[in-house]
């Protein structure tokens, strides 16, 4: 028998305490994993790669009470040694090893340099290799600012009065219509896996006012794409007695802002590995849809194809446009067409082709999409049947409104694009742990 | 054209400033839903719902510029009125009304009584109508301490150097083996939802060497129990470099300890509205499988069927063991027998017949399982081999391996359990928004 109290003080230093000056010259333990190991002769680098960052130790033939030939690269290890001040180091010191422990060995050489500072490798090797490509130090850091974003914006929305739910990924009804779900045998009843936390987060406005949730949505399209993924993690919030769907804009902006000094804050390391240029986000211009086509069509002599749809290509020219126009990174494209919408969409009373929506780009790629819902029972009945839709698979749902909702908005951040936008990356998958698409389902 | 540039401050009194003493007499503005309506004749109560708690507001005829019969319970409102101290009302200010604008009026009355203090409704009819049940106090105030819980979590590993990592829910192959699978057509390919991240975070301790996650996992099992569900949150992480896995049991009782801290601090309104009793978390007894089913049938009078499992029943009376003979809430019983835990689990040295793992008993209910993980190449092929079980799909997995993993273990948690069990909750359904069992997959 015995007790558990509580977190045991880790016998080994961070990178934080190696850096205390008081430690220099001490006797230290580190442990870590062999990222790099440089053999000299008579001297080696062993670089260590932990959680933290980099550690250089420096073996030397005599001092250390080891044979440098036990180790290899990707060992892990415990080092013990006397640590001193280099300029040269990552951290600006380095251990003199006196002792390696092992804590484990691989049994293969690496398929890939990851020790190198850019992995010169193409995605699809990185990809299929993803447990071992992200140990490369660039890779990783991608995942850590990812995590930045994601931590910010449940911050920000604790602080905002937005509770946290959970809600089915397995369903009987998608939230957009049949199409594009996928499909599964639930003890020997159809069901879905929800393409969306769409329509448990309104129902759950009329419960806690405001809600959010971060978790995985899943669409069957057959898009193959370097934007689109058939599994992905949504940032949703929803919000309930807003005026119009400004609100809802203002409260993405608020976030935006919160993460971009969340990010500066405690994620500076990951930026500079990075080379991250943050976008500006104190004021993000708001343009209607309609005129957006018009403007970059006259500005960039494009015509315009089809009123009612924005092409990839147009979405690029309007990054392009607010950047040009507004110093913008970002754009909110407001009053989307009816016809482009779900059913669920509030229309603009002022002109029912349009609905009170928006999307947001960054850097010319749609990160957002959200806007106003219908709150009224009659007004959501009417538009289903405009559809051709029936209440099947919608009781529940259509029950909440008939007891009562307050006007309400809200939207959905794909998180995997928003950290390639901020990123500069050229592909979603970048910056997607392990990516599901048409042709990849492992690993 | 318009700038966003930043959250907009509402406009309307939250329930912490109605309480803020220089707003005593001043005409105040409060949005919310109408809870309860009581009228009285000349004079009615109003009860508001906010997603911070009620706001009782007093209607007077000849004073309220308002026709009462033009609200009723449901619908959602903006009230103006004056703020006036009342020792009855909640908070202990109420608002007389001057005058009342409807936001949104529903359809029918409410199918439950939900202004009562407690539901005196079956589970089943709460969860038919899960969206309108929820509006009760009592019901909202679950899945706020809930929020506090993940919420804990979160903050705690953050703070542990734990990084956050999303993974993919659509696979080729589940974490434990076969059995218990939820298939889908995946383009045209086999496909199973996960039911654990377990393989992902392992691969993913070799990256970042300690990750944890928080999000849906799937399990087709054919229970149909009071502790049972097909689709639940599993709180998870794993850490590498560790000792044995008592670390891995230090680092969950830390997180409780940080997570009852957190309860306390903010969410005590709900805790108070519950009547919850927290449980005692500055020490957790851990006692080893056979010795707990030993002891558990030496004082109950219990014959002990199989030693190589733990039957429900023995659970609880390890919990009421444990609550007798040490105090504690929460009792870790460790070294399970090898035969009843995954391929990946790490064999004792001393006993190959059993683990180095554990599970978490709170209240007498498993609500962890963890344990150190084999991080040896040879010893997974090795176990494997034992098992009967074929490398396929476990491929990029084995790799990690294969190219060095540090020493690991870790853990996952049932979020769903862990709060019913704080609340003491005799079914998890009434822990879970939306839940998915043999027989529920609306709503």
């Amino acid at each position: 028998m015995e007790f558990l109290t509580g977190v045991k003080e880790e016998q080994t230093l961070s990178l934080a305490q190696l850096k205390e000056p008081e430690r220099l010259g001490q006797t230290v333990q580190v442990q870590g994993a062999v990222h790099a190991l440089r053999d000299m002769g008579n001297v080696a680098f062993v670089v260590l790669r932990r959680r933290d960052g980099l550690v250089q130790c420096v073996y030397e033939e005599g001092v250390t009470k080891f044979n440098l030939k036990d180790i290899r690269e990707a060992a892990t290890v415990e080092v013990t040694g006397k640590l001193e001040a280099s300029e040269k180091a990552p951290g600006g010191v380095e251990i003199r090893l006196l002792d390696v422990r092992v804590l484990s060995m691989p049994e293969a050489p690496l398929p890939l340099a990851i020790s190198k500072w850019k992995l010169n490798t193409s995605l699809e090797a990185r990809l299929n290799y993803r447990s071992i490509s992200l140990r490369n130090i660039r890779e990783r850091a991608k995942f850590k600012v990812q995590e930045g974003l994601v931590r910010g914006f449940r911050e920000f929305l604790y602080q905002q009065g937005f509770t946290e739910i959970h809600t089915p990924k397995i369903g009987a009804k998608g939230a957009e219509g049949g199409s594009n779900l996928f499909r599964l045998d639930y003890f020997h009843r159809p069901a879905v896996l929800e393409q969306s936390p769409q329509l448990y987060k309104q129902m759950m406005v009329g419960v806690f006012d405001r809600v959010f949730e971060t978790g995985p949505v899943f669409r069957a399209e057959k898009h193959n794409t370097k934007r689109h993924l058939n599994e992905y993690t949504s940032l949703d919030f929803e919000m309930g007695y807003i005026e119009g769907f400004e609100d809802v804009m203002a409260m993405e902006t608020g976030f935006l802002q919160y993460a971009i000094e969340l990010l500066k804050k405690d994620y500076a390391k990951e930026l500079s590995i990075l080379d991250v240029s943050l976008p500006e986000v104190s004021r993000i211009p708001a343009i209607r849809f309609d005129e957006a086509k018009e403007k970059v069509a006259e500005k960039y002599q494009r015509k315009i194809r089809n009123p009612f749809d924005l092409e990839p290509e147009e979405e690029q020219l309007i990054g392009r446009y607010a950047k040009e126009e507004w110093g913008a990174d970002f754009v909110f494209v407001t009053h989307y067409p009816s016809k482009k919408r779900p059913f669920y969409a509030m229309d603009d009373p002022e002109d029912e082709r349009y609905t009170l929506s928006f999307d947001l780009l960054f850097r010319g790629l749609e990160v957002t999409t959200g806007g106003q819902r219908i709150h009224d029972y009659q007004m959501l009945l009417e538009k289903l049947e405009k559809r051709g839709m029936t209440e099947e698979g919608l009781e529940t749902y259509l029950d909440t409104f008939k007891h009562g909702m307050p006007p309400h908005g809200g939207l959905g951040i794909g998180m995997e694009r928003l950290t390639m936008q901020l990123l500069g990356e050229e592909n979603v998958r970048e910056t997607t742990l392990f990516p599901r698409d048409l042709s990849r389902l492992v690993p």
